[in-house]
């Protein structure tokens, strides 16, 4: 029953806000008029008006109405009647430490296990893993875990970065935090490149956009997969 | 009493580790025959031995003798009877982690409030501040507490980068990370660029090395600070 979209940046480079994948969510959301819209993650700490102003605007062309969850009077009773959930980016601490905060990890995994459709770009998109665990993000609040919705059962890393061959600065490349991830943890991890999603449709999960992703298993090479790979046997 | 210094990073690219600092580190343990090492942090997951060995090798050229905590049967009496303590860098979130495990957060404070000389690189820079909030590492373990030694009044940025003005790449700068944190904590934060370090002189604090640092105050334009300021005021 799951219908889940699991995207990398809301953002191209030099596009506008959901801009490179508005055809997609056209399809994604074709039954729902109007999306409910979680703003907690706060990029740039913009107030959640700003944010559902921004998200409002964007989905307008393609003639859908926003809701934003922080003008909801009961959260819960709000994310159980959704037609529709949409995740946006920011701090991925902000928005789990709000999820708990609010009890709504429960109704989203009962919402979404029961075929609410969801997009999450971002730390929108970090939740839907096993755990955060594996977001770039700065830890500027203490959440009370740092398990997340697992929707996949692996983790996801968002904004995937190839290593700068040419840096002098000795700061861990992406790669080697996800191996360091790896001497603590055993689920595999997705490095998603910017313009890259998942689409998880019932059991398959398909690499959608058009660069290849890096795939990060417990004890093996990482390696890269193709657009339109299943990855539905990762675990 | 305090004799502490704090380091951005232990290597500088194209150098030995240590290599930059060594000059200094002859001056600031001159004291001590012995260096206890906290090797928790374990940078690219490297075992507690093989890390001690890298730090023994390299105190070896100023004639100094390096313990590793993890050989100790009792490391809080261990790190109370230290002449000398230095903790490596790695991943933020296991050093923590680690030291909240080993109940080694209060004899941590307590030994260098007594004046036992403390150098940190990297992640143990980090602990040096007031929480691990701003952080540059992956989430790869959840600590008990985000909250540190505190022995300095602001937090602590190692290895800060400034912006790519070139990146098409729309992940967060890092003083847009830095920015967020600022609208969930008041404290100030200290951008310490790679090759300078702090030093800790009872009340007196002054930046070292021959770069600038940037300095995040709640509420305030962030700006730099050059060579030999004291920040001792900065709070």
């Amino acid at each position: 029953m799951k219908n889940i979209l699991i995207a990398s940046t809301s953002t191209l480079h030099g596009s506008g806000y959901l801009e490179y994948i508005m055809e997609a969510l056209t399809d994604f959301f074709k039954e729902a008029n109007e999306i409910l819209f979680i703003p907690y993650a706060r990029p740039g700490g913009v107030s959640h008006d700003d944010y559902t102003e921004l998200v409002s605007n964007a989905f307008l062309k393609i003639g859908k109405k926003v809701k934003g969850l922080h003008t909801c009077s009961d959260p819960k009773m709000a994310v159980k009647g959704a037609k529709a959930i949409f995740v946006g980016g920011g701090n991925t601490f902000v928005l789990t430490n709000q999820l708990y905060k609010n009890d709504l990890i429960g109704v989203l995994k009962q919402s979404v296990g029961n075929g609410t459709p969801y997009l999450g770009t971002s730390a929108g998109s970090n939740i839907c893993g096993l755990s955060i665990r594996t977001t770039n993000d700065m830890p500027i609040v203490y959440p009370p875990s740092f398990n997340a919705l697992a929707f996949v059962p692996f983790n996801i890393n968002p904004h995937y970065l190839d290593p700068d061959v040419n840096s002098k600065h000795m700061g861990e490349t992406r790669e080697t935090r996800i191996k360091e991830f790896h001497h603590f943890n055993t689920q595999p991890v997705i490095g998603l490149r910017e313009g890259s999603w998942l689409h998880v449709n019932d059991s398959s999960i398909i690499l959608k956009g058009n660069l290849s992703a890096r795939i990060f298993e417990y004890n093996k090479q990482p390696y890269e997969v193709a657009p339109n790979t299943d990855l539905s046997e990762l675990k």
